[in-house]
């Protein structure tokens, strides 16, 4: 694949963007009758509202031209294939099998994965229900009431946000996430927990991930300070693949649930790293979730490039990074059971694409993934909206809104709806000097492009589309852009370079070979500690 | 003040950057042995390492000389002494005044500002003790045990923020926040909380702010469902100044306790919207944090440019957002406790700084606030270090450590400390493609620069001047990009555009004055709703 700047699609879009665009007015193009229709896509209910981008029928015409330029419609069959797309790592990219129906056959290595993976829903299925029934008790015969899950990374994020924006389905026990190797996280969280009624899911492939293992074992050491050895049988889950290690840490095998090696960190609260949500909302709601994603995942797989959802969400936001350099993007949901929804698409997002070398082992000569931040609404207005409204630095945005809430204050409600509405056109159409009354301090240039996303309501069959939407985001940008958004060295190198201080700080020496700034931030804090 | 990009330093910077920068490496830079206390500055058993930065002995004095040009220090001393450098909207900016001891003296239109200071820390004393001891009951006479701070934006992150990072030294009653509109937020909130228990604080100078009145009418009916009318008196209290209204919604007036309009919203929390960190740990333990950031202003005040801690993290920034056009900032406290410190300064910095109109009302033609975002580690490196470590768009980074935790799991600690060094490390000297054994997908450039910030632990009083730090940093950036950071116009608009929409929403009607888009999707939340 030739890099992408050199495409003919990728010339002629920097022309447009060039020639056509200077005098392009959201105002004047948000009063043609017929572009709501035209640039919004109706999907299951939901509605993705497109029409407040720079962009004209030509735009999105030679922005799906570069998609079929850059390969991205074949990137994506070969994922749907089950080819190995993560190359460094000679991996199939296959969170998209875990939401598939029982139906489907996907063939990794000559063995069809569907199979495999019911398999592992069933078991999920079979324990959600023994904890939520009561069946599974604790060692001294007490229901299980709470869940810690310890994971750090995919194995956190995903869950977390997912069970904190479905909290109204939750009729299951509570679920806590303990992630940073921070101490205190650990320690806060078991202040406030009984080990006879707590269950810990230790979420980790390997099942020697630094953190998690960390974490684990201060968990084990507390409930052993109560119960005895074998109690953690009863109290300890695996979501790993390294049943030797699983076993030496006392975990029953049947407490095991496993993860392929086809499902990376960041796409695996699909599979078994989504346990936690399966008992906190049960698992016919988990599986609402998996067939939201897998209806987003066909729509990804045959829609027409123009009214492709992630195709355009896309494709809009190369538009951005490349053709106008703006360098980050802002997840703004106006509903706060989704405020963890920027934390987790940071990471998918800046983890797949934040990236220098593309496919080929080159280093790119164009920008690569955005900086993804985001906040609830309306607490982001009193934040830093300020700077997305009216800094030299044009920001894209994504605006979420859910139409049916789960609450009766409808005045709430009603200010909610209405305040997006309003910042999403305060973006658009912004203030002239005459609207501001010739005060330059109130002037706003405007043209400052946003989607908006309407959901019926929060349910798990429409949060499962919004997820893979922005997954499926990330795959086209990797792809246009030619990089593997599959693989993670940046992570590798700060833990090869944090195992040599750890020994220094255990041991409280030094090493001469270190840089100035590390040695004396080490004696600062051996001397201190 | 003359355009900052024609001042002869930047002019120099440019150069200077242009030419000498281009074969800086970090390298080797961090392997000169007195590099590391060139460029450390100790401030109270606090240190601040910014050796790990693109800059020479040079560079800082530039940069000083810059300062000096663009008026940092004049303006800096405007602000101590009370002038109305906040002059669009005609006030002087004080935060530093709430902090300041009782012997200082400054004079705002001809008032000594101090006493009044005083006045509401002494009532904010009594109250927090009456509320900690018992002797302020709920109105059937049960010890309140549970505040909910009712406040958006300024009135809630900077306390949220606190009270949060200060847990352990929480010995009062449990403290939850409500910001968002979004009618979620105070209803899970009231589902836990018995009425009898509860005290509300309404944080809100004008007592109109929409989302704030919102949720206080909210909060009293749920408390009118079980106590009667009378009861408010005793379970809400009010930051405002708007006394009318006030005694309208039914609180006392000795429950009120008054916000001047000297203090800016995302200064704020030194003020009487600091009630419930006080509440949350003593009024002793506040008024620590108010001497610890009084230490920094002293320090802000008096310390020579170049080992003037806000002004280094100030200028910095500019060097790195201006000469070598870096968009983005990263907030990374390795210590779960600061986990909302890049919420927290990210209000702070892009409401101040996220403009394009300067102080004379002219549209800058240079780069101004960039993007905060950030997050604890470790749990930021399974997240979006990736992009940080290997993008084609380097971040300049803030660490943050705390020596001593308040908890006994020891290699959790030390993991977490080695993983902060690694992290540093690993951004300032890269992999070469050597020690990457030749594989391309993991080698790093490097000469990605980086603060570490070290607290000997976290007390209220290093709190204190770790957030002054930051307050003043934002002022150094403002002052050279000649912006007022005290405003903020991007509020006001999305509100001003709000009002009609809500109305709209309220009648199900539709305008046909307004853009296709929120028309569209006005008709689809009014069809579904």
């Amino acid at each position: 694949m030739p890099n992408p700047t050199t495409l003919p699609s990728w010339q002629k879009l920097k022309a447009h963007q060039h020639d056509d665009m200077r005098d392009l007015s959201l105002r004047e193009e948000l009063a043609k009758p017929e572009r709501f229709e035209h640039f919004s896509i109706p999907f299951h209910n939901m509605l993705f509202d497109f029409s407040k981008h720079l962009a004209t029928p030509t735009t999105l015409s030679l922005l799906a031209n570069l998609a079929k330029e850059s390969g991205v419609g074949k990137l994506r069959d070969s994922m749907f294939a089950g080819e190995k797309i993560n190359h460094t790592e000679n991996r199939a990219v296959l969170h998209i099998a875990c939401r598939a129906p029982v139906t489907s056959k996907i063939m990794v290595d000559g063995e069809n994965i569907i199979p495999v993976i019911h398999d592992v829903l069933t078991r999920m299925k079979d324990f959600s229900d023994q904890i939520r029934n009561g069946a599974h008790k604790g060692f001294t015969g007490r229901p299980i009431t709470n869940i810690v899950n310890i994971g750090i990374g995919g194995s956190d994020l995903g869950p977390r946000f997912v069970v904190e924006a479905l909290h109204d389905y939750n009729d299951g026990p509570e679920i806590h996430f303990v992630s940073n190797v921070d101490g205190h996280d650990i320690s806060r969280t078991l202040e406030t927990l009984d080990p006879e009624t707590t269950l810990f899911v230790i979420a980790s492939k390997t099942f020697s991930t630094e953190e998690t293992m960390l974490n684990a074992n201060a968990a084990k050491n507390w409930l052993l300070e109560t119960l005895p050895a074998e109690a953690v049988a009863t109290h300890f889950v695996a979501l790993s693949t390294n049943l030797d290690a699983v076993q030496k840490f006392g975990i029953a095998q049947e407490n095991m649930f496993p993860i392929r090696d086809w499902v990376g960190g960041r796409y695996s609260l699909w599979s078994a790293i989504g346990l936690s949500i399966s008992i906190a909302i049960g698992f016919d709601n988990f599986r609402k979730l998996l067939d939201g994603a897998h209806a987003m995942d066909e729509h990804f797989a045959t829609a027409p490039p123009d009214k492709n959802i992630p195709m355009l969400m896309g494709l809009l936001g190369i538009w951005y990074r490349n053709f106008y350099d703006y360098p980050a993007h802002a997840l703004l949901p106006y509903d706060m059971r989704l405020g963890k929804l920027a934390k987790f698409i940071q990471q998918t997002d800046m983890e797949s694409n934040g990236k220098e070398v593309d496919r080929d082992g080159h280093v790119v000569n164009y920008a690569t993934g955005p900086v993804i931040f985001g906040e609830a609404g309306t607490d982001s207005q009193h934040s830093f909206m300020q700077l997305v409204h009216q800094s030299p630095l044009p920001i894209p945005a994504d605006f979420i809104i859910c139409n049916k809430p789960h609450h009766n204050l409808t005045a709430n409600h009603q200010s909610l709806m209405a305040n997006c509405l309003a910042q999403s056109r305060a973006l658009a159409v912004g203030q002239t000097h005459e609207e501001a009354d010739g005060d330059p301090f109130r002037v706003f240039t405007g043209n400052r492009p946003s989607t908006t996303i309407v959901l019926p309501e929060l349910t798990p069959f429409y949060l499962g589309v919004l997820i893979a939407a922005y997954e499926h985001k990330i795959f086209v940008q990797g792809a246009v852009w030619h990089l593997n958004s599959f693989d993670q060295p940046g992570v590798e190198l700060g833990k090869k370079l944090a195992k040599p201080l750890r020994a220094l700080l255990e041991s409280k020496k030094t090493d001469p070979e270190l840089d100035v700034s590390t040695k004396g931030l080490l004696q600062n804090i051996s001397g201190n500690y």
